[in-house]
């Protein structure tokens, strides 16, 4: 989940703040589909604290013994400054650079589908999905994807899902059992 | 969404408090897919006042002009004291009584399956879905479902989504353009 560099609603390039249920319902998500980990990408230092404080206290603080549940799905958030130490740290956890997958509600240059996902995750490389936070990931990071997944689509033009809800759709699509 | 009664971790049967992110996100992931209106169901007067207040900023305060879109989608956003009243008006607005379908992360008896819910929908009859917060749907909820729909499955034993998250991957799962 991508802070920075993502764009505002007028295309500016931002650092978008943290949102505490975007830890939650992804991580809980991630963990629902088996994800390998949640990265969540901000390069603000007291951000970053925030991430921290909240995982520390549902893994070992009060929430850890309140709700073990919550505990098991926040202890797959890891928390870096850019993507580059993302694509660092999984090419050596891995042996081998992931395939980097870029989403967009807006991408009208998309070359991959879902049934086309579902095939790539049956490589061995790992995949690094990418989410934005605020309007979306900004040009220089949609530039450095190997796929652009297509935009989800429900019958309508309109498309303003959260990126909480579209990371759901998107690892239930990817991993679901129907 | 239900409010009340829904149960606690206990299964004790509570009224849970109104998120703003349920309503926001809830909506957006039902104008997205085309469905008809979001119910809110809460008995407690300055919670109904709460949503109000909320959908009132979004649909015609500031919030209406900062973010068009997010409009489109609080529109959508109707508050009841009671599940019956829901089916009131439902049944009056659409001329025959919908049909209930409940969900639940534990349902162990569940009689409808995904496809199921799909052949469902192209019925004359509307669908009315309901999501629990909190713990989830009380048992005098469940027992007013004309069928019971099959948990979220993402290939592991986990499954504790958020009902953000949860109600996104049905309304796909039922919805979505693969």
């Amino acid at each position: 989940l991508i802070h920075h560099p993502v764009v505002d609603k007028n295309g500016q390039t931002i650092t978008a703040a943290v949102t505490a249920l975007d830890l939650h319902d992804i991580a809980r998500a991630a963990r629902t589909y088996g994800i390998g980990a949640y990265y969540v990408v901000t390069p603000l230092t007291d951000q970053q604290a925030l991430v921290a404080e909240i995982v520390d206290h549902w893994v070992s603080g009060f929430g850890a013994s309140y709700n073990p549940d919550r505990r098991e799905a926040l202890t797959m958030i890891r928390v870096k400054s850019t993507l580059e130490e993302v694509v660092t740290e999984l090419s050596q956890n891995e042996e081998v650079k992931p395939q980097i997958v870029v989403t967009s509600a807006r991408m009208a240059d998309s070359d991959l589908s879902y049934a086309g996902l579902r095939d790539l995750n049956r490589d061995q490389r790992p995949l690094l999905l990418l989410f934005g936070t605020a309007w979306g990931l900004a040009p220089e990071v949609l530039a450095q994807a190997d796929y652009r997944l297509a935009p989800i689509r429900g019958g309508e033009v309109y498309n303003h899902l959260s990126v909480r809800s579209a990371a759901a759709i998107i690892l239930d699509r990817l991993l679901g059992e129907a």
